[in-house]
């Protein structure tokens, strides 16, 4: 049996800037999330934790562990010494089952990273028919067992390069409904734009608060603000950009 | 700096059972107490876990890992197939730092297994002195950096093997006063013998309960009550000694 | 990319005895051949562990973790303490990619464990096929992505619970050949009896060592040879049973 | 009891690099010797690795971890983005004992980082001396249990940050001599300068080698040949410098 997964999600695009400027410095950081979340069933996010970021390659760094993020030096010691423009980082909450680096958040492929607060409660009954029809580079892509990586991998495959609004809406469709509500809260980026997104099938999506104009300049996404400055709840069933070159 | 360290206890004398009837299956475990602790400053302990088991051997087994033991698959395996007549389990919560094996509790040494719930707020003050005082035996026994280890090392050179209520008479007359009050609740074992202690130098110990009878004969000691059955609190600053013998 | 795996494997049916006696006693022990396999094209098994052993249950305990054997203190505790009368133990080498806990044998499904030396070096191409072969119950215990998971996940497809014999035949029939060589060593139990198999469509297959009494007359299937006392080659293409009941 | 530590170092100087340019991509990188030692008694170093490197703060940046180098995909991924004009890393081979972050090189204090290959056969015999001449701020700082953290904090308490030529000769005379050679081989850095050691009490010490220019003009050390360039042994009992501003 698979548990409730629910997550917290921090993103940024902007001037370069250290990781620890949103993962560990706010006053209600990520790292702070993981273990005083406000607005999440699970005030712990110990399942691991995960950042991607992008720098020269086009293909993004990727950091996972298992550990809680708190108790991870070397997180601490990456997020001082890291700067990136773009980057997206994720603390996990998982109530049943072994936690491995392969279901830790972000998940990347080629120049694509994406991280999800949520989860498909029918998973079991349509894995093999989503794993079926991914395509054959993407069938050995997946390296993991969950539901949010499933997501990624047919977002890839309904054309998330050419167009993410029709890529998700083609993916919910495929996912559809089960006699409990679906609910898709994620983040992702091509490392040029930074994409948000709210879904719930019935009910309430889980949050995601953007904030327009950090004192950098700089944009971002929060499963929860991360300080007092103005941030705004995401419209739910509308891809939101944040861009580098509104935002430089 | 070191910061706050509350954690949860399980230990239990008697007929030998399966270690899963103690940390896994009552309706508030150790592993429920490890993700919803209700006496606790925290209700999450994911900073670590481990167990110590008697059966022919003097030495104890020893199981620590630093993953919370919610999410550790090998555990739940353990705790189904080992039986014990005697063991102590413990899951952490450790605010500040990085999570090792060294600093998981059980520590053990020889026959004795030993784990704490609790502080020394001026640990940093008598750390040397305390170390200083360890015979070469135990000085290079010590594996770790916690207060909860030197503790245990203190006992065993203050005589835990021939009069445990004098070593923790003497222990703590070692470790004194500071500004911020002491807090040890501890249970040690030689694998004859359970005990349990709580102390605060100033204001309320850290809870410790015993249950004199469990249905199979066996008896326990817990941070929080882990069933329905009758628990009473352990006195303080009174070493409890539950004994197989006895429970037999 | 999949890199060779060529691992080392001991087990045991006998007699109930500590672990160690077999993993870590020996002069040419299982842990031993982690740092130092004198048969195998890598002399260093350091890509995690595992351990299979049954005990009253029918369900075998499981202990795997990502370190090398010989690195882990709890795996040495471990194997003084337990007894079995019957268990599977496992060291990888693994020259690509990262290493999960997922990915260590022994599996196990049920009362079935399975563990494998060896590599279908066309695994890629027919991994789809065999995935979709897989009856919803097998396809979903599915948790890590090797080669050596799916031999065992089909082998149950194929029935190993009711003719072993008949299972591998249809398993091998399945898995075919390509350009190189399919090569299997592998040993697996249902809880009373121990089978050993040894197999490659071309070439010589993987070592596996028989030792038909033991001091304390118990058998032993074996990667190399344990110590100074008998062990025959176990022959090519025939499963070979070492059965608890003799053994006694 | 301690075992032998045999351990490989590479060390970069220069140009800001991708790390990855020292550790993965030479013929015969870090990477390589941790799998294929040539010039070691153990072929194999996969007990923990680690690096540290300097960007713009005064303190490096620090990742160790205790899986063997290879296995570990974020260091791949680390090496791959992150960039430095300066940095250590390290593979180590234990053969004795339970590894944890807090044993693996480089240590690092304040702006120092260091990273040790040899070892102090007596050290049990003057562990407690050593440990007892530290400064309290040392003391505090020595977060696990090895010879060569000794080492470090040793030095540093003879005063690295004004005279490492006299730190070096004061921190050997008090490690005196004992009934089987010392061997120090070590690299050692402020941010600017890296430093290059090696040391036998008696016979050969371990190799470090140094190679004037790399293709790009920076400077390094090496347990062993990285590639095809011109390398030189760095001769024994001297401190040898490499220095970023002759080699910009």
């Amino acid at each position: 049996m698979r548990g409730t997964e629910m997550c917290r999600i921090a993103a940024y695009v902007g001037p370069s800037i250290p990781l620890e400027n949103i993962i560990v410095r706010p006053r209600h950081s990520l790292l702070e999330q993981s273990q005083h979340a406000t607005q999440a069933k699970l005030a712990v996010n110990g399942d691991g934790f995960g950042i991607a970021w992008y720098d020269q390659c086009e293909a993004p760094g990727l950091y996972r562990d298992v550990l809680p993020a708190w108790a991870d030096g070397n997180l601490t010691s990456l997020c001082r010494m890291v700067r990136s423009r773009l980057f997206i980082a994720h603390v996990r909450a998982s109530t049943v089952g072994e936690t491995s680096r392969q279901n830790c958040h972000p998940f990347s492929h080629g120049r694509w990273s994406f991280c999800h607060n949520g989860q498909i409660p029918h998973f079991a009954a349509i894995e093999r028919k989503l794993e079926a029809d991914l395509p054959d580079h993407l069938y050995t892509a997946r390296c993991g067992s969950t539901d949010s990586e499933m997501i990624f991998l047919t977002l890839l495959a309904n054309g998330l390069d050419n167009d993410p609004t029709y890529a998700m809406a083609a993916t919910l469709a495929k996912i559809g409904s089960g006699p409990d509500p679906v609910k898709i809260t994620c983040t992702f980026s091509d490392g040029e734009t930074l994409y948000g997104f709210r879904y719930a099938s019935r009910g309430s999506a889980p949050t995601l608060y953007m904030s327009g104009t950090l004192d950098n300049g700089g944009k971002s996404f929060a499963s929860e603000p991360l300080d007092g400055s103005t941030w705004e709840a995401v419209p739910v069933n509308k891809i939101v950009k944040l861009d580098v070159r509104q935002a430089a």
